[in-house]
Order: structure tokens, then C-alpha cells, then sequence
């Protein structure tokens, strides 16, 4: 069997997008959809769903329309962020809302969803509802996933397990989706696409850890957005939920103080000296660690061959030591 | 055979509504969608897809969900369009970014979205593929005409034809999905589907044009908005634009003036008497009629007993006698 690498998917992918045309009208409707999707990004969730189709077969050629439906619908959630969160800038240039305006980015992300089904759609019959439905359920979790992270802006009391929960809903379960989906449409057996779904959520759950860690603690040079964007705007991240957990009590004032006042520098110089002191960032690459491992454990349950299975295995120690 | 008559129709479709509960969190999230569809309205949509479906079975099982679907789809448009127009009401109570937020109309709505095509969905699977298609193309047809609609606002040259694509776009296309989804779920061939679905576009064109007609000239006592709407904001509506094609040019000239200026009332009453001189009034009840014979006519040439169709010709009648 032949195996594409990393590289090899990822070219596939952008060579897809870069062809993509929405022949329609009005074109003012769709160009902020290829200019988003133009922005660039890892493109991990359509890679995933590749990989995981290439693990039972060769021929790809069925997969490609479903992996591009989830970069558009995570585009789709990218674009309403934004909007939702006022944010300026995505990928160093302007967001949808910014270069046109607000109801052009409620629009055309409306029509990016709606685009989202028509590719994910496109697979074989047999398969059309069982992926459909997971496709549908994977998306309201996504929203939910929002729902609660714009709640948690709100509250000073968000536990771990919340915070945990949170970032399953809106990061891991696309992940997941991606890899059962592609197993399923690779031909695997119910069980091994779901161990792949779980292998998924454990990698999503790592991955966002190493997001927040890289957002307080990347190099400034490689990370491409500006570090302690997390800690300006009280975002409760891992590193503050559990920084908040272990710190003395003193700690917790200096925190809550230095939140409502200071200026961003300040604040995050200081903020950053308290996670450091308490030992967060050990605990987080701890928590990542554990996550991959978890992640690894079902991917060696599946009933497949080792050297089957190092495209995934590359992309997954890829994902963790990344520093952007 | 049974048929249902058209009360019997909606008071299924009011039940399955009552009767919708998402039980999913955070419930924050699915509030919003209980209140919109809880606001009423003539729910037309799932009742055509229900009457379709009956012309052809006494069944209706199967196509409760999909009705039901197409209904939470129309409402996500609402929710998101009074959200892109600023309204404040619909239905006379508050609009969904009035009573929560921007952030909430705009994630309530993404979920509505989602779960109009789980609804939808739910279909026979040899149906699915079709239904699902249909869905998708007609959603993005909506999203273009709403498009062009805002589009329109900044502009003083929209044509006749060009307004009239708008509303097929806007309105139409979702009458006449609705229409050949329920007739191909009760069992009709893609021919008379296909009959219904032109008569659905005939249709929803008349019920637009009569919507202008009644936001112009309908009695503040019965039509439920304030009379006038549509002039005080300078919309493009078929009124105007017919008015702009036969008016004099001191006539236009003075619609202009009245529309950079003036005071509500004032304009209301000033424009509106130009339209009577005009004669548009006339001219849009004609138009009516036009749309009205030919979407009678395609019903005509199904293959069907005229006792069958009785159910649905008296729903033409009641809807394009409408007074709200």
C-alpha cells in the first residue's frame, strides 16, 4: 500500500482550495469566503481526514470534497468568532468584519456554513447519513463550545473540568469528526473509526493546551500573534485556571488586582512571573504529555500495521512541538 | 383517500412546535431558538411541504420533520436578517438582539441553522441525497438574495427584473423547496415535483408583491406592522419601482426630495399619494393576479383528481386574500 506523507496531503489540500471557485452570484457574497480561506492556516482538520482515510486505503480521491467541507466550516467559526469577539486581525491581516463590514461577515459566514454541508455531503450514499448526523452533531457542539467560552468571559469561578469541557466542545470534536469521518470513508470498521474519534478529542484537547501555553509563553519571533493576548484580556485559559488553583492567596490578590488595572506590558510581565512561580508551565506541558499519550494509546489499539500508522504519528508529534 | 384541510394542517405543525425541546446545553444557547419560534407567524412553509406531501399520502409521518426543518430554517433567516437590519421588532415583541445581544442573535442563529438540517434530514435515505441538495442550493439562493436586497438599499437604479430575481431568490425558492420536498417524500414523481416547485415560485412572487402592497396600502387595524414602513426607509420594493418607471419627471423628482427629507408621516402620506396618481396600486394587484393564474396553472397540469387540490387552491386563495 502506498502512503502519503504530511507534505504530501497538505499539498492536495491547498492545491484544492487554491482551485475552489464559487461560480455564483452575487460575487460580493463570496469573495470574503475565498478571502478567508486564502489566509492560509495549518489545515490540520482537512489533513486529518485525509490521513485517516489513507490509513484503509489508497485512493483518496473520495475524501477530498468532506475534508475541504470542514476547512470551510472552520473558517465559517473563525469568521463568526471574530466578529463575535470584535477581533481585528486573523493571520496577520484584516477579518471579514474589518476590511467589509458587519453584515458581509454575518452573510457570507452564513453562506460559508451552508457550503460547509454542501461538501461535507458530497461521499458515497451509504455513508451520506451516519456522516451527516455526525457532521450536524459535531457543529451544535461547536457552537456550544462558543456559547460557554463567551460565558466564561463573565465569571471569575470557571473549574478545570469546565474549562476542560469547554475546549472539547469547541476545538476537539471537529478533530475527532475529521478522523472518524475519513476512517469511515476509508472503509474502516465502526470500532477503529471510533478509536480514531477518540484518538481525535485527546489530540484536540492536547493541541489547545499547547495553543494556550504558546499564547503566554511562544517565542514572539515564530508565534505570529502577539504573546500575552490570553493574559490582556483575562481570558481563563488553562495556565490561569490552574495558576488560580495553586497559588497562595497573596497570588490570587496581586492577580485579581493587576486584571482590573495596569497597563498590558505591566500586566503581562506580571502575570506571566506569577504562572512561573507557581509552576504552571510545567503542569500544562505535563497535561499536554498526558493527552498525547492517551492520544498515542488508541491509535496503537488499531488493529493496523506500525509503519501504517507514522504519517500520524509524524503529524501528531508535529502538532505538539509546533511554536505557532 | 383523507385529505387534511389546511386548519388541521397547521395545527399539526403548531403542535410539533410546542412540542420541540432541545435538551441540550448550555440552554443558554437554544432560549433564543424556543423564543423565535414561538413568536407564531403564518408558518406557510412547513404547511406547503405538509399539503405537497398530502396530495400524494395520507401519510404525513415522514414529512413532520423536514416541515418542521424548513420552518426553523425560515426563522434563522428572520433572526439573522432583523439582526443585519437593526430591527427592534418582529412579530411585536422583541427581536432576538434586542432582548439578548448581537453576539447571541449571531450564535443562535449559526444554531438554528444546524438544526434546520438535522430536521431536514431526517428523511428516508433514499431521499436524502435529493431533499439535501435541494435544501443547500435553495439556502444559498436565500443568502444571495438577501445579498442583493441590502445591496438594493444603496442603490437608485434597481430594475424591475432585477427585483423581481431578488424576491424569487429571497422568498420564492424556499415556498417551492418546501413544495417539491413534500411531494417527493409522499411519492411523486420528479415530474409532478418538479410542477410544484414552479407553481411554489408563482406563488411565494405573488405573496411578496402582496406583502408590498400591504406594507403601502394594508389597515393599520389588521396588518400587525406600522403602515409605511417600507417608504419611510426608501426601500426598493416593487411599489416604488414600478412608480419610478411610470411617474413624470416633477413626480420623481418630488419622490427624491421626499426621501432625502421630510418626516415620517409626511412622507408616508406624500409618497403614497403619488403612488395612487401613479396608479401602482393597480398595477401590483395585476401583477398578483399574473403570478396567482400561473401558479394555478402548473397546479392544474399535476396529474391529480381537482378534488385533491382543494386543500391547496383554498390556501392560494386564503393567502392572497390575506390582510396581515
Amino acid at each position: 500500500m502506498y502512503m502519503l506523507s504530511f507534505d504530501q496531503v497538505l499539498q492536495i489540500i491547498e492545491s484544492e482550495i487554491d482551485r475552489l471557485k464559487f461560480n455564483r452570484h452575487p460575487q460580493s457574497l463570496y469573495i470574503p469566503v475565498h478571502y478567508i480561506l486564502s489566509l492560509g492556516g495549518k489545515r490540520i482538520r482537512p489533513a486529518l481526514l485525509l490521513m485517516a482515510c489513507n490509513l484503509y486505503n489508497d485512493e483518496l480521491e473520495k475524501a477530498i470534497k468532506p475534508a475541504i467541507g470542514m476547512e470551510i466550516f472552520h473558517n465559517f467559526t473563525l469568521l463568526h468568532d471574530d466578529l463575535m469577539d470584535m477581533s481585528e486581525k486573523r493571520r496577520n491581516q484584516l477579518t471579514v468584519h474589518k476590511k467589509w463590514n458587519e453584515n458581509t461577515a454575518i452573510l457570507s459566514g452564513d453562506t460559508m456554513l451552508i457550503l460547509a454541508y454542501q461538501f461535507v455531503c458530497e461521499t458515497s450514499p451509504c455513508l451520506l447519513k451516519q456522516i451527516l448526523d455526525l457532521f450536524t452533531q459535531t457543529a451544535l457542539e461547536i457552537c456550544e463550545g462558543q456559547q460557554y467560552d463567551m460565558e466564561f468571559e463573565t465569571r471569575q469561578d470557571v473549574s478545570e473540568e469546565e474549562y476542560i469541557e469547554m475546549i472539547r466542545l469547541k476545538t476537539a470534536v471537529l478533530l475527532a469528526c475529521c478522523l472518524k469521518s475519513g476512517a469511515l470513508i476509508g472503509g474502516a470498521s465502526q470500532e477503529e473509526a471510533n478509536r480514531l474519534y477518540e484518538f481525535g478529542i485527546h489530540l484536540g484537547l492536547a493541541f489547545q493546551l499547547q495553543d494556550d501555553l504558546l499564547d503566554t509563553f511562544g517565542d514572539p519571533l515564530t508565534f505570529g500573534k502577539n504573546i500575552g493576548g490570553d493574559i490582556v484580556c483575562n481570558k481563563k485559559t488553562f495556565l490561569l485556571i490552574q495558576t488560580l488553583k495553586h497559588a497562595s492567596c497573596e497570588q490570587k490578590e496581586i492577580i485579581r488586582h493587576l486584571q482590573s488595572h495596569s497597563n498590558p506590558t505591566e500586566k503581562i510581565s506580571a502575570i506571566k512571573s506569577i504562572y512561573e512561580d507557581v509552576g504552571v508551565r510545567e503542569i500544562t506541558i505535563c497535561r499536554i504529555h498526558d493527552y498525547y499519550c492517551r492520544a498515542i494509546e488508541e491509535l496503537s489499539k488499531l488493529n493496523l500495521p506500525a509503519e501504517r500508522l507514522q504519517t500520524l504519528n509524524e503529524t501528531v508529534d508535529l502538532l505538539l512541538r509546533r511554536k505557532s
